[in-house]
C-alpha cells in the first residue's frame, strides 16, 4: 500500500474536482457552453495575474508562451537584455538565438538573484534595448528575482519588461499592473493546479503596441489572433478544452480563497520549509529563495540524484533533483498549488527519514518541529 | 434526461478507459514510468501512421504540428506548392505567408479533390519546388485527396510530399511508407480518440535531410530536439502527460483491433452514412468523400446553422455546420474514432426526425433502412 506524494515544481497535485472534470465525456470546443467556460477562465486568470489586461490561453507548455512573447514583440534587428541565472533564464536567450534577435545578458551564479542596479546600468548604456527578459522564480535554483524593482527601472523608459512566471504564478507575488510589468507568461501545471498543456500570456497596452510593429514570423502563437478570438470565448485553433475545464475548477478554488490569501499561504508553507531545512543543519541553495519551491544544497558525500530516485522508488515521495550542472548537488521541494501544512509535514518528515536511511547524521524530528513552530506562531 | 451525442469531426468521443485515466492523480513527466508511457505511445503511433519512421509528440493542436513542418523543412527563399480546397488547405498557405515562404497554389472548388495530373504538371514546369503541401481529408468539405497518387508523382523527384492528416488519420487510409509520403502531421482529438492538445509529426529520411538544411526559426516546435528526446521517452519541454496517458489507452484499443480493421470499420460506417443520405434524397457535398466525415449539401430553404444549433439545444445531438463561406449551407457528420454502427444509426435517425421537425419533406426511416442494408450486406 505505497501512497504517492508529488513535490516537484510542476506538475503539482491537482484538486479532485479538476481531476474528475476531465473524466466527463468531451464536448465540442466551439459550443456556447465551451465559450462560457473559456470566458470564465479568462476572467479568473486576470485575478491571478493581478491585471486588467487580457490573459491569452494557448495550447502549449510554458515554453510555447515564452516563444510567443519573443516572436510577437520583436523584429529581427532588435536588441534585448536577458537575465540568466539558471536553465530558465537561459531559455530566453536560446529563443532569441533561434529567432536571430540580438541580446546582451546578465549572467548570475546559480542560486543568486539579479541586482536591479545592474539592469539599470545596462539600460542606461544601451538605450536601444527593446525589452528585458527575466524570470520571476528561477525554478532550476529556487531563486526569486525582484520584479517590482525591475518594473521601477523600466516603467519610465521605452524598454518592455517581460517576465517568465511559469513556475511562480500564484505562489510568489507578481502584481502585473501595479509593478508595471509589460508581459507575463505562465502555464497550467504549477500554481494553477491543472495538468501541463496550457500556456498563458498577458500583455500591457504598450506591449500590444510593440506587437503591432513586430515582424518576426508567428502563426500558432499569434497573440493578436488569440486576443480577438478570446473576446468571443474562442481560440484561433482547437484548444485543449479538457484542461480549460479542469482549470475552471482549479481557478474557482483560487478565486474563492482570493489571490492575496493564496500567496500568504504559499509564504507560510515556504517559511516553514526553510525553517525545517535550517533546523536539520542543511543549507538553502538560493540566497533569496522563492515561495514556490525550496532548493537545498545536498550535504557533502550524498548524491541528490540517487537520493531522489530512491525516495520515489522506495517511499513514493517524488522530489525534484538538480538539472544539468546542478544534477546530484541539490534537491528541490515544491510547496506549490494544492498544498497545505500537512503536505509540508510529509515532505519534511520524508526528508528526515530518508536522510537518516542514507546514513546522514540527521536529528530526527528537528525539521518537522521547526515547521510546526512556524505554523503555530503564524497560524 | 437529455443524453449528449457528439458527431463533430474533432473532438470525437473518448473511450471510457481513456477518460478515466485522466482522473488519476498526476505523475511527474520525467519519471521512469512516464518515460515508458511515452515510449509505448510513440511505438503504437507508428502502427497508426503505417510507418517505420519516428512519430514526434508535440503539445499543441494539429496546427502547431503543421507550423512545425513548415518551419523545420524550409528556408526563407524556398518555393512550395500548396493544394487548397478549403479552410485547411488554405492554412498551409497562411503558414507559408507567416514565414515568408513563396508558394504557388492549386485552388480547387470546395467539395472537389485535386487532380494528381495538375500537381505533376506544376512540378514539371517548376522544378525548384521544394515541397507539396496537401491535406488527406479536407475537413471543411469532407473531400478526400488521392495521396497515393501524389506520392507516385513526388517519389522520384527531389520534391517532398507533406500531408495534413489532422482529421483523417486512422479513418482514411494513409500508408506513409508504402505511398512515399515524406511528412505526415496529425493530432489527438480525431481518429486517435483523445482530447485535443497533442500534435504529431512523422518524417521520412529525406525529410530529415531537409530539416538539417532548414534555416527558418523554430524553438518550441524544433523537430530535431523532439526526435532526440523521444529516443529517451522524453520531450524537449514539459508535455501534456495527461493526454499521453489517455492516448496510451486509446492506442491500445486501436492496436488490438489493428489499423487495417480500424480503417475497414470507418469505411463501412461512412458507406452506410452516404447510403442513408442518398436514400433521404439529400446530396453529398464532396465529389470524392472521405471516410472521416460526411458533408451534406443542405436542402434548399433550410439554414444548416440554425438546424445544427437546434439539434444540439433541443436534442443533444451535436453535428458540425459549414465553416466560413459554407456556413449555413452544409452539415458535417463525423463517423470517426470511437464509433460503431449504432452511433451511425443515432446520427441518421436524429437527422431524419430533425429534418421532419424543420418542415422538410423527409421519408422517415428511409435513411436508417439504407444504412442497415449496408451493415447487413457487408457485415
Amino acid at each position: 500500500m505505497k501512497k504517492e506524494y508529488l513535490f516537484t515544481p510542476g506538475p503539482t497535485p491537482i484538486p479532485t474536482e479538476a481531476l474528475l472534470s476531465m473524466a466527463r465525456p468531451i464536448d465540442y470546443h466551439r459550443s456556447p457552453e465551451s465559450a462560457n467556460v473559456i470566458k470564465e477562465v479568462a476572467e479568473n486568470l486576470k485575478h491571478v495575474f493581478q491585471t486588467q489586461n487580457d490573459v491569452l490561453i494557448l495550447t502549449s507548455s510554458g515554453t510555447g508562451a515564452m516563444e510567443g512573447a519573443v516572436a510577437n514583440l520583436l523584429s529581427p534587428s532588435d536588441k534585448v537584455l536577458v537575465i540568466r541565472s539558471g536553465k530558465f533564464g537561459e531559455r530566453w536567450g536560446e529563443i532569441c538565438v533561434a529567432y536571430g534577435v540580438e541580446f546582451v545578458s546578465i549572467d548570475i551564479e546559480p542560486g543568486l538573484s539579479v541586482e536591479p542596479q545592474a539592469v539599470a546600468d545596462i539600460l542606461k548604456s544601451n538605450p536601444d534595448i527593446k525589452a528585458v527578459f527575466s524570470t520571476l522564480c528561477e525554478t532550476s535554483t529556487g531563486a526569486l528575482h525582484d520584479i517590482e524593482a525591475l518594473g521601477q527601472i523600466t516603467r519610465d523608459t521605452p524598454t518592455l519588461l517581460v517576465v517568465d512566471a511559469v513556475s511562480a504564478l500564484g505562489a510568489d507575488d507578481l502584481q502585473m499592473d501595479n509593478w508595471h510589468v509589460d508581459v507575463v507568461v505562465s502555464c497550467s501545471q504549477k500554481g494553477l493546479m491543472t495538468p501541463p498543456g496550457l500556456g498563458f500570456a498577458s500583455l500591457s497596452e504598450r506591449a500590444w503596441e510593440a506587437v503591432e510593429k513586430s515582424t518576426l514570423p508567428k502563426y500558432y502563437f499569434d497573440f493578436q489572433k488569440a486576443r480577438s478570438e478570446l473576446a468571443k470565448g474562442s481560440t484561433p485553433y482547437t484548444p485543449a478544452i479538457t484542461f480549460i475545464i479542469a482549470l475552471q475548477q482549479s481557478l474557482r478554488l483560487i478565486c474563492d480563497e482570493g489571490i492575496r490569501n493564496v500567496l500568504s499561504r504559499h509564504a507560510r508553507l515556504a517559511e516553514a520549509t526553510r525553517a525545517a531545512v535550517k533546523a536539520l543543519g542543511l543549507q538553502l541553495f538560493a540566497a533569496h529563495p522563492a515561495n514556490t519551491l525550496t532548493s537545498i544544497r545536498f550535504p557533502g558525500g550524498l548524491d541528490s540524484k540517487a537520493f531522489v530516485n530512491n525516495m520515489r522508488k522506495q517511499h513514493g515521495i517524488t522530489y525534484a533533483g538538480g538539472q544539468e550542472e546542478l544534477s546530484g548537488k541539490i534537491i528541490r521541494i515544491a510547496h506549490l498549488g494544492w498544498m497545505n501544512e500537512y503536505d509540508v509535514m510529509v515532505a519534511i518528515s520524508a526528508l528526515e527519514m530518508g536522510l537518516a536511511e542514507a546514513g546522514y547524521n540527521v536529528k530526527l524530528g528537528a525539521g518537522v518541529t521547526a515547521a510546526e513552530q512556524i505554523f503555530t506562531t503564524l497560524g
